[in-house]
């Protein structure tokens, strides 16, 4: 059964979950930080996922980049799947700008996460819940 | 038409052609590193790819990602598509390991690359060209 691993449990919002992720806010100010991890059980490589849960994966991805981009400013999409500290699969979507403290270099184990108050979170989990809804699933 | 950004083209060694992207060999021994690259013209975002351009590229990253565990040894794959410092979309393929000296941690921006001896490469792109010679175009 698929369990999310600790460590994004403590670091991250949970949103929702599309048809194959479960979509989480990193508790990050810095950057609008977003994670996909799919819902399948001991997951750790992209290419060894089902042809059609690649297939999903790489669909939600999109789906998550362009509402990012409608709904925050940012000059460059960072997508990766990192996992070399959290095994599960998990697919960083980052919105990096000039302007941001790491820019041009990566975000990860870079700086410690600045958390968001409680009021900014449940301004974004509600709002990616609102426009993602299309594509969300209905339960969640 | 397609032009491989300069900076790639100095930082990396081409393999060949998938049908969609350009296969490079990043010239930097201290990991197992390759980078796909849509030939096509001003791309920077992966969902701005059409949605045939999107599948084949997934497609290519995992018979790459396959290919590289076979030929290499590593704990973990990092996929990416960063391009902060180069916009041209290119995905990165990074074999890590806990020997390595950037684990866990990213290795973009952190150390200078350890450039290999020609004959190294050349046995590194022979080898590409040969167990991807089902999936490489012929030309290449």
């Amino acid at each position: 059964m698929f369990q999310l691993d600790p460590r994004l449990q403590k670091d991250c919002i949970v949103i929702g979950d599309f048809p194959l992720c479960r979509l989480l806010l990193m508790n990050d100010a810095t950057y609008p930080w977003f994670i996909l991890v799919p819902r399948r059980e001991n997951s750790r490589e992209i290419h060894r996922l089902s042809d059609a849960d690649q297939q999903q994966l790489w669909r939600e991805s999109a789906q998550l980049a362009q509402w990012m981009e409608q709904a925050f400013a940012f000059e460059k999409l960072n997508v990766a799947a990192l996992g070399n500290v959290v095994s599960q699969l998990h697919l960083h979507h980052v919105g990096r700008s000039p302007s941001d403290p790491c820019w041009p270099g990566p975000v990860w184990g870079q700086r410690p996460p600045v958390a968001y108050t409680a009021a900014v979170s449940e301004k974004i989990v509600r709002q990616a819940r609102s426009e993602l809804a299309g594509v969300l699933k209905k339960s969640s």
